[in-house]
């Protein structure tokens, strides 16, 4: 296969396909970034209320539920269930950058 | 603030109101692994015209355009613009090694 021999025909028809997977690919990721902002903008919400009430930020047996659930719902929408879980531990990792940034906002509890 | 001498009726609104968040956090979560599912649908079919047409798997021009916008949509909806670049970072990773596993399958280009 030599890519300097595509006919212009053909190179057209596969630029024009690309452009549509593209246009795709970026409208889905507006809808992840949307969609990630929201998430953030709920455990912000769990980490004022877990501060307040004195909770934990970690909650152990509550991750091993979301990690369970998460690789079941991966595997029905044929999604590589390790890269959910993955994906999830990415999400926490920064949920907990939030929740400590609160916490260094707030005076020493007593 | 002591945990042990929150009295029940509130320590009930705090598990309504957790639990409330919670599953609105598990909803979106459906949601994320759901589009990424798709998203990776359609990487997977640029991966094969990619490789059909000697295309080159990576793109860097591309990639800074996504980075740029990407970037851009995260400020609009008060997401950390980082945050999302590292998040496409993270996720065009798992692309590549889709794309590696494409072309291991394939017998080498004349």
């Amino acid at each position: 296969m030599n890519r300097a021999v595509v006919p212009d025909a053909t190179g057209d028809q596969v630029r024009a396909e690309l452009a549509r997977l593209r246009n795709s690919i970026d409208n889905m990721d507006a809808a992840l970034v949307h969609l990630l902002a929201e998430r953030f903008k709920i455990t912000q919400q769990v980490g004022v209320l877990k501060a307040d009430h004195g909770l934990p930020p970690a909650d152990p047996a509550r991750e091993a539920q979301q990690i369970a659930r998460l690789r079941s719902l991966a595997e029905e929408a044929r999604l590589d269930p390790e890269f959910a879980e993955k994906f999830l531990n990415f999400v926490v990792a920064e949920v907990v950058r939030h929740h400590q940034a609160v916490l260094s906002e707030r005076p020493p509890a007593g």
